[in-house]
């Protein structure tokens, strides 16, 4: 059991964004996901936290990593699980959203897993069905287990987040991860820096509680990590980014330039990465520089501690069983 | 348990259309689906009695909704479930049906969900292997769980459905649904009518025991439930429909239209439904009258009930374990 | 409980090739699967000597038949089971096999089953991994589960293996199939013949310790077994095979060519088969001669039985449990 788990009930029954969170929320589900990666690394992870409940993934955009990180999560927590994909699923029959809520609604799972293309879809689901519905990436808008698994991986290496400086570097405009990692450092009292090309910036991105640097080394400068973006294949060449080997020259983090960093300063990448795009082949698999692997770790510990929180919260509202 | 397991064991080893069941099969599967619909409600949904057997779901035909209704109902008795997808299979490799099908029985499932393009594929797939079949849907013929669903749904509203004025209006000539709910009505002696544009009636309707209507109006007087069909997209435009728009004019059931029909008249669909086609939009999110919810929560239950069934049975035919 | 399971502890890690195999190795696996092929006949199929571990699939290539003989494989033993499809991969993004395989490990499955269209991939992911990897197809190289199950089967029928006659028939060139079960013939003493067309031939099989005909009456001469291949749609016609009809009339194995074999010889094949061109039709049915769908049944039981010793043996090597 964490350390929190006596004195405060975890609140919310959807996770939609990280700035829906408080600190101690997050101190909650760090505990526990502590105790799920000790776990993970035995062989006997498989528990009941989730028995007698039902975990439906429901990914309107493919995601083979992200899916199975959470069933894996919900399978390891004794949940039933089933994937709903999109790609056969009853929305290419003209359903509406609001409709396929409903119906998988009807069928009584305690947990639902979303992914979707439009911003607000994980919340709108939730509004209209009431059920525990978690986040796994809305459009441009937030990824929150994202966000959690990385500051959690971060403070698992580094301690304490708060007062650190941490840069976020590469496709700002278009990343949840970014959105969502910013989020998580404000919520815990880092000292946070951006660094894009321009037309990789958000325009509302003054008002992110950030510090916004256009030149990679000036970024870099005292930095306790920095968290590199994935360069969709589809931008790396055209309208806003010249080529994927220019991109590198003035964006990708080398071993060389992070000496601009703190000494110990790690790095991060959400994945799947472009090697010597977003960042230098031989740093990422540095790993006492590289968090990458450390990332994919916590994100199954992260997702079994918010299904675990969000589960228990369901069941305690639940009908007794029979 | 119901009320009924003591004094009868149900008789079948296979599904296939619901013209082999009788009234009294009918009430174990009601009795049992009840028990399953008020279990699905609380946070203890799983029990095992199916556990040590096997479930295969092949669904040659993509159906998220069906299919995941049954991967729920499978894993919540305990049954180890297993889908086979037609994308991949076997079958593309030109593989005949028949030696899919005995390639799976030698994988020793104890029951298999079949769905097909083609009347008789479950029949054939139950004939070829002896394991207890689902059919869950096979060409124009048959949908047995959704005949079940849909009338243990409506009597769970309106009580005992025998004497009943149910009415069912679209596209009946390709619609399995029908034939299947049609079945289940004249087992429980419902007065049964049908409304259909001429060109979507089948040429032998004057054999299923139902008045045929060609005026929605006229049809509706005095019905105690309507069942709307889906009307699949593409025949929304060309020879057999001039429109969505028109066919909602004649066919699409309405709030103000139902006053044809007794006042406590209920509304249902088999889903995904479009929105003023086959069903007014207000009517539909009309919980007062619309069931479509209940029928996807009954969907459930009533797979529950009949896995439940064929599963104990062929436990108590196969060798002892271990 | 085998009667080797108390005196050898199985020695591997993985199962990459059944060359890595010794014959007390294979009398262990063939004792356990003897186990659970009457389990796997029994309403009593599951069981726990996997819980607790966790099982990735993960197939770049398609095959829905054994993916879901893995599937149900490691289901019955009670491990968490996960199927990664490459259809919506990272791979697709541009990630590289190595990053693949160390994102998926740092989830911590205890197995990986792993098919791919590159031979050395599964010994790669190994590698990479350091985790209890089943190669489950790696391009022409090899496929050690339907080597194993292919003889296991065989034995079952025709008791030992050493000193039998087994010819192998067909597109010897492109099949890992022939491969693994030249190697499971040749561990196990049997005398082994191949024949095929000419431009079906692998320019090393001088070196693979088998003789080598071009008539099939003549290689037929004093068979036990006789193995057909699958012959690719592709291959059917072209620069390879003139035509299907040609290729069955010269390479097709038919009951009155068996007249040449043993009186009781056998005929099997790994399916799918393409009836009247690798094998006659009445013979594929004959079941007094064909061994097709044993071959499925014990593909599931040699599954269980590679699936149970690489488990034990990463359950031993894990940090306990907490």
């Amino acid at each position: 059991m964490g350390r929190a788990d006596f004195t405060y009930d975890f609140p919310h029954d959807r996770l939609i964004t990280v700035d829906d969170l408080n600190p101690l929320d997050i101190q909650i589900l760090f505990d526990r996901a502590e105790h799920w990666l000790a776990i993970n690394q035995s062989a006997d992870k498989k528990h009941d936290a989730l028995k007698g409940l039902t975990q439906i993934n429901l990914f309107f955009e493919p995601s083979t990593r992200t899916l199975g990180s959470f069933e894996l999560a919900g399978k390891r927590l004794g949940a039933d699980v089933v994937n709903f994909s999109a790609a056969n699923s009853s929305t290419k029959k003209g359903e509406t959203l609001a409709d396929t809520a409903r119906t998988l609604a009807a069928m009584h799972p305690d947990l639902i897993v979303v992914r979707h293309n439009a911003s607000g879809a994980a919340d709108f689901i939730h509004r209209e069905t009431g059920i525990a519905t978690i986040n796994a990436g809305d459009g441009m808008h937030s990824h929150p287990t994202q966000g959690l698994l990385d500051i959690f991986a971060l403070s698992q290496r580094i301690g304490d987040i708060g007062g650190k400086r941490v840069l976020i570097v590469g496709d700002i405009l278009h990343s949840r991860v970014a959105r969502s990692d910013v989020g998580m450092l404000n919520l815990l009292g880092a000292e946070i820096r951006l660094c894009a090309p321009p037309t990789l910036l958000p325009t509302d991105v003054d008002r992110w509680g950030a510090e916004i640097f256009h030149d990679l080394d000036d970024a870099l400068d005292g930095c306790d990590a920095v968290i590199t973006l994935r360069l969709q294949k589809e931008r790396m060449s055209g309208a806003l980014i010249p080529s994927s080997r220019e991109y590198f020259h003035f964006w990708g983090v080398t071993g060389r330039r992070l000496e601009f960093a703190n000494p110990d300063c790690v790095v991060m990448h959400p994945g799947p990465m472009n090697r010597n795009v977003e960042i230098e082949s031989t740093l990422a698999d540095d790993t006492d520089r590289s968090l990458i692997l450390d990332q994919v770790e916590a994100g199954v510990a992260i997702r079994m501690a918010v299904l675990e929180q969000l589960g228990q919260r369901a069941r305690k509202n639940a009908r007794p069983g029979q």
